[in-house]
């Protein structure tokens, strides 16, 4: 655009978190770079729940003209803000914040995973109504550009597969138990002191957090409106060292995957450990990094990797839909998107999902134990690739480990509950599926 | 965007060469996608060189009422044509479409790498002028959508580094060369054999391809033009199985990167083999794929992976960028970008770059070699980090390998003038640039 024709757009930003506070310094250092780029942007309101702590950091960042308020409504009520930016998160009051300001046809920027797994559709329906934007880059993957990819550059594509490494904090517990041999217990603890980690990690090692992370992003790729509670998810504090291990001889890596796959009939979305080849580019991705890979009728495969969290990478993304918004209000054109979710297509139960599977069963060391176990697999209709013994427990008995050719989960549940009846059997330690197509 | 206020934009594709064909098939193939997605794209004109050829592609993809003409300028002097996709490659005619198209106030989509290295700018300036799209995501790693993310999703950041991958057929033969410790030689005629590499593969080989496209990323990362001639680059010709051993040896692995450094004073480009840390994300990029590295003050750091070349990916981008121009016709908003490069730059001197050093050198075996090479760099003021030999030779000769501590290329010139003209030295084998900051 031509320096004449800028016009500043105003912002106000709800919300001076972790995010929030990224944003914040975002607009302040890199202002000059982002008028030249784009336009200016101009920090008109600030809302937050403390306004010491709100007027500490607009002075320190040297946000001299921003009116700062705890009430977000008087943000909104003002008719000079152009773009309103949602970082409280959860459901109550973000989602009356975010109706309110595309109701009086102001673009939104939100953050708010939550609530655009819960919620999206109505909120894009509402957008489109009043020709306004809605974006929500940040609420995926922190500074990874993953939604505007898919809405934009590879919608020419008919997406199949989308597998994401969605959570850092689950990513970091592999890799230290994989690269350090510790147990789950001891990488929580290390990822709770780095700070990677809540004091109650369950959302994150539960899988709660990537499941609404995977139900943005199948929503978008097969335009099929998928809701977080549509998205099965098993977590990770069942794996031990011993599965660790055992991959790595099979030249595995487990790694907590978002998968979401679309055959056109039905949407299968889940969240829950996988065995990835070594080979596979998901298995390089280390620490706390996310990475989503996509594949596309045209596109083939591609890989998007990044920081997944963090008020910098985050706000990164959330000063990138800014940045957009305010292009589009410069020229006078809002509802880039709106909701592209055209049609409603089933999500298959995850009883109906087909993987092949591994299963790691502590065993008495006794003739016959093989037979038994492949007996209870064909009665259950699994097929067998693979059985071996893996090692001897102190006490006598022993490791077996089971790997199955592609079975039906209902299928696999059967065979386990068989398995574990097995008078010879002492416990089923843990089963992970396994997703070895070459990369 | 409601389906009511969809209209349907009209396309003008000029070439229906291996990009152009495959833009073709994605358009016939997905177009009921894009038009949900987005709206309804019509192929109102198809400009090739052979008009059986074109016919049959029409008809085999089902255009029916496509125009087809072996004049471009047909396409473009009909005032129904919206969108001109310019896909023939070459500084001409293609320099003459584009700025005709723009001038008559369509928007453009290229994938020409050659043009926009060289008269990006430009024509940048035209579509600004004329509020048109210009839109070139494909003339950069095919398939992968790196320039919007940069101009885009990644504005608010300040650019410090980027890396790239960003051809596939030396990436390729350097895979080979690794993997199965085959020569350069053998492992071009491999990737010849599989269509990788053209009969002369000088351009991707010597790096001029390469060049290219780290002078248009540069440029828009970096906000300061960057013109192909300005890129310095040196190719993998002279790396034998030997450097790629010695560089497994110490933890590395070689690459052919493209490298771009901005410290607001100057702009750092260039092309070259690399020694890259087995432990970072681009060492773990395989065969022909392309992958670009970024840094930027709040993202830290970010990576692209996808297929950098081929009809389906490259024309998955071009696609993209077609229906990004097609929204904002439809909501009446061109020059969504117009050209970023608000500054002009000093290009730093190849002789000013530094880095660290790993040299090869095939010595007479005497007393003191050591120490007169360690004399030779001393007096370049080339400081050596170690030296040790690797290998006898068959005649008795041995291998030596020297890495230095980061000098200054005209130094490290100095150093390597000197040593060959050594008494005790037959042969300076080559010399290759360490990257081994922590990923």
């Amino acid at each position: 655009m031509a320096e004449e024709e800028k016009r500043t757009v105003q912002i106000a930003l709800i919300g001076a978190g972790t995010v929030g506070s990224g944003v914040l310094r975002i607009l302040a250092e890199n202002a000059e770079i982002i008028a030249r780029r784009a336009l200016p942007l101009q920090l008109r309101w600030l809302s937050v729940r403390n306004k010491d702590r709100g007027q500490r950091i607009l002075d320190e960042l040297g946000f001299g003209e921003t009116r700062l308020t705890t009430d977000w409504q008087e943000a909104l009520a003002d008719p000079a803000t152009d773009i309103v930016v949602e970082l409280i998160g959860g459901i109550t009051p973000a989602r009356e914040i975010i109706s309110a300001a595309l109701a009086a046809g102001k673009s939104v920027v939100t953050a708010n995973k939550d609530l655009m797994a819960l919620h999206g559709g109505e909120l894009l329906q509402l957008a489109a109504a009043h020709q306004a934007n809605l974006f929500f880059e940040a609420s995926v993957c922190g500074g990874i550009p993953i939604i505007q990819a898919l809405k934009e550059n590879l919608a020419g594509n008919r997406f199949l597969e989308i597998l994401g490494i969605v959570n850092g904090t689950t990513n970091y517990i592999l890799t230290r138990m994989q690269e350090s041999e510790a147990d789950f217990a001891e990488a929580l603890a290390d990822a709770q002191a780095l700070g990677y980690a809540e004091a109650d990690p369950t959302a994150d090692v539960e899988g709660d957090d990537a499941a609404r992370k995977m139900a943005i992003l199948s929503s978008i790729a097969f335009n099929s409106r998928v809701t977080y509670d549509m998205v099965s998810s098993e977590g990770i504090a069942g794996i031990s060292r011993w599965d660790i291990r055992y991959a790595a001889d099979f030249g595995y890596t487990i790694k907590m995957l978002g998968i979401a796959r679309c055959d056109g009939e039905a949407v299968e979305v889940r969240v829950h450990p996988v065995m990835l080849r070594n080979s596979h580019p998901l298995a390089t991705v280390r620490d706390a990094y996310n990475a989503v890979f996509v594949q596309g009728d045209a596109l083939d495969k591609a890989m998007f990797y990044g920081r997944g969290a963090g008020g910098a990478p985050t706000g990164s993304a959330v000063v990138g839909d800014i940045i957009a918004a305010a292009r589009d209000l410069a020229r006078g054109c809002g509802s880039r998107w709106g909701c592209t979710c055209y049609r409603q297509l089933p999500v298959r139960h995850i009883d109906d999902t087909v993987s092949k599977y591994y299963i790691r069963v502590q065993v008495q060391d006794r003739v016959g134990v093989f037979a038994s176990l492949a007996q209870a697999l064909s009665a259950a209709s699994v097929s067998m690739d693979s059985v071996m013994q893996k090692r001897k427990l102190p006490d006598g008995g022993s490791e077996i480990v089971i790997i199955t050719h592609p079975s039906r989960h209902s299928n696999i549940r059967v065979a386990l509950d068989l398995i574990a009846r097995m008078e010879c059997v002492r416990e089923i330690s843990e089963y992970i599926r396994v997703e070895d197509d070459a990369d």
